[in-house]
C-alpha cells in the first residue's frame, strides 16, 4: 500500500511552501528541521528586512509559517536529522533521529530543501582580514546588526561614519573553486546599504563591486532608490587589501571606471559572501543519493524545463540546496515541488484513488 | 455547483507548465493561446538554442508539450482569446472568441500566462539605427538567423565577420520608461554570442554591456565559457552612435573599463532588446480586472513569498507577464500557480469533496 504522506526535509522558505502547498491540497506530511525552529536561513541568520520588499523578516516568515502550526496533518520534528533511507518511490521509510530516540517515517515522496550556508571567508586568503579586524564582518553578521537597530562598530559598540561592502566574496572565484555567482548578494547588500542610510543618516555608504547584478525588478525597487534617494556610492572596483589605520580600516585598491588606484577610509567593512551548500545539503544527498555539482548542490533535472526533478524517482529538491536562489525561486520552487509529489502520490495510488 | 475545471490563458513555458501539472493531478482544463501553434515565444519567434541548456528549442518546448495532445481532459483553443468574464472564484464563465465565432468556457479558477513581448527598438530614438540599416537586428532577429544556421548579413547574405551586441535596449532606461532591468538578455546575447563563434569560427564578436547580469550559474555556465572557450569580446561600454560606413557599420562611443572613445567597425549589430508585457498581457489584466504595474506587468501579491497571486480571487499569473523572467521561473511559475488553482478548486468544491 503506498504511503499517502510527503516528507519535506528543511523548514526554510522553500520547505515552508512546500508545506502549505501540500496541506492546501490535504496531503499529510512530516517536516524535518534540524534547527530549533521553522523559518530557515531568515531567521537562524536573523535578518532584518527581506528582498526586495524590506518587509520586517521574522513577521514575514510567521505570516507564511502560522497556518501551518496546530494542523493535524502537519508533523513537525525539530532538531531532527534524517539517518537512513529504504524503499522506492511510492513508499519510502525513513529513519528519523531527534534527541537520542530514532523514529520511523514512512512516506510516499520526498522534498529535499535543505538550503544553503553562507561561504566562510576565512576559507578565502587573509585579504579581507575577517578573522584578523573585528570591524570586517559578512552580510549575515550585517542583517543581524540591522535587525537589532543596532548597526555599530563591532570594536567599540559606536555607530560608523563609513561602511563598504565588497562584493562577490566567495563567488565568481575559481581560485576558492566557486565560480557561480551568488545571485542575491547585489541585492541583499544594495537592501542593507539602504537602511544602514536609514538607521544612520549621517554615514557614508560604499559598494564595491564587479558587476551590480540588479535582475529584474531589483534594478528601480532597490539599485535606482539607493542611488538616488539613498546616496549609496557604487564603485565598480577590485579591493586589493584591506589595513588597520589606527582604530578604523583603510581599503585599497583600484577603481576600475576611473581607471586609477582608490584608498578609503572605513568604520566597518561588510564582506557580501555568497552561498554554498549547507552541510545538511551535502550529507542528504549522499544519504539520498541525489547526484551533486561540482559544487556540492544537488542537480536538478531538464532544467530550464524542469526545475525540480531530481535523479531519482520521488524525491524533488527546491530552493538554494540546487544552487544560488532567491526567495521569488525559492517559494515558487517549492511549491512546484509539492505539485511534482502530489502527483507522484496520484499515480501510485491504488486505481481509483487519487 | 462550482466548475472543476482550470482555465490556461497563453501556450507558452508557464502556460504550458501549468497545463502538464494539472494534467498530473487529474484537473481538466482549457489552454486558451492566440497564436496558430502552443510553445510561446521560445517557439513563435523562432529561439534557435534554450539559455542556459543550448538545447534545442523546438525540440524542447515539443518535448513539454507531447503529454498534453490528445489527453481528453486537456481543451486547447488555438487563435483565440477572451472577450468576457463573469463570475467569480470557483464559478467564472468566460467568452471565448475564435475565427469570428464564440463559446462560452467555464472554470474554478484561471492562470494567466500570456507572457512578454521584446522591446520595439524603434520606440527609442533612433540612434542605434535598427530601422535605418539593415544590418542592425534584434536579439529576436538573431535567434531566427542562428536556428537556420544561417547567421549572414542581412543586407547581403554574406557571413559577418564582426558581429556586436549592445546590452539594455530598452531596459533600464527611465527616459523610455523601462527602469527595470529584463533579466535574461545578458544570458541570451552571451549565449547566442557562442553560438555565433560556433557555426562562424572566424569571426570576432563583441558584446558593450553596463553589467553583465549573469546571475548563479549562468557565470559558469555560459559567461565563463563564452569568454574563455570562445574568445567573446565584452566591454563594459556606452554605445552613443551607429554610423554606415561603406556597407559596414561603425559603432562610436566609450569603452569605460579603459576611460577612452572606442570606434570598431562590424557587419552586424545586435540590440539586445528586453522584455515588455505582451498585447495579450495588457488586455487580458484589463478585462479580468487585474492591477498592472506602472510598465503594464500584472502585479502579484505578497512577493517575495508569494509568486504567483493577483489582487482578485481566482485568478492566478505565472510566468513573463508577471514581470521579466527566465525559463526556470515561468516553470516553476506555472507549476506553482497550478498548485494554488488546484487548492483553490478543493477548497471550492462541495465538502466531502476534493
Amino acid at each position: 500500500m503506498p504511503s499517502e504522506r510527503v516528507l519535506i526535509i528543511g523548514g526554510g522558505p522553500a520547505g515552508i511552501e512546500a508545506a502549505r502547498s501540500l496541506a492546501d491540497l490535504g496531503i499529510p506530511l512530516t517536516i524535518i528541521e534540524s534547527g530549533e525552529r521553522l523559518g530557515g536561513m531568515p531567521i537562524t541568520a536573523h535578518y532584518a528586512a527581506l528582498t526586495p520588499s524590506f518587509e520586517d523578516a521574522e513577521q514575514a516568515m510567521g505570516r507564511m509559517i502560522a497556518p501551518l502550526l496546530g494542523n493535524p496533518a502537519i508533523d513537525v520534528h525539530l532538531q531532527s536529522t534524517i539517518t537512513a533511507l529504504r524503499g522506492a518511490a511510492g513508499n519510502f521509510a525513513l529513519t528519523v533521529a531527534s534527541d537520542g530516540t530514532q523514529a520511523e517515517v514512512e512516506a510516499g515522496a520526498i522534498i529535499v530543501a535543505t538550503g544553503f550556508q553562507h561561504f566562510d571567508p576565512g576559507r578565502e586568503t587573509q585579504m579581507y582580514g575577517y578573522y584578523e579586524f573585528d570591524d570586517v564582518i559578512t552580510l549575515a553578521d550585517s542583517e543581524r546588526l540591522l535587525k537589532e537597530h543596532r548597526f555599530v562598530r563591532p570594536s567599540d559598540g559606536r555607530p560608523p561614519e563609513r561602511v563598504a561592502f565588497i562584493q562577490c566574496v566567495g563567488s565568481r572565484d575559481r581560485q576558492i573553486g566557486n565560480e557561480f555567482c551568488s545571485k542575491v548578494c547585489c541585492g541583499v547588500a544594495s537592501k542593507q546599504a539602504i537602511e544602514i542610510r536609514q538607521q544612520l543618516p549621517d554615514s557614508k555608504v560604499f559598494i564595491f563591486y564587479i558587476d551590480m547584478r540588479m535582475y529584474g525588478y531589483w534594478e528601480n525597487q532597490i539599485y535606482w532608490p539607493a542611488q538616488e534617494k539613498y546616496k549609496v556610492n557604487f564603485i565598480r572596483g577590485i579591493v586589493a587589501e584591506v589595513l588597520k589605520k589606527g582604530d578604523r580600516l583603510v581599503i585599497r585598491g583600484e577603481d576600475t571606471t576611473l581607471g586609477r588606484p582608490m584608498e578609503i577610509v572605513v568604520d566597518v567593512l561588510v564582506l557580501s559572501v555568497g552561498m554554498e551548500p549547507s552541510k545538511g545539503t551535502r550529507e542528504i544527498a549522499k544519504l539520498l543519493g541525489l547526484p551533486q555539482n561540482k559544487y556540492g548542490f544537488i542537480e536538478t533535472q531538464g532544467a530550464p524545463l524542469a526545475t525540480v526533478v531530481t535523479a531519482v524517482p520521488g524525491i524533488f529538491a527546491a530552493g538554494s540546496c540546487t544552487g544560488p536562489a532567491d526567495l521569488e525561486d525559492c517559494v515558487s520552487m517549492g511549491a512546484a515541488a509539492a505539485l511534482k509529489a502530489t502527483a507522484l502520490l496520484r499515480k501510485k495510488a491504488p486505481a481509483g484513488g487519487g
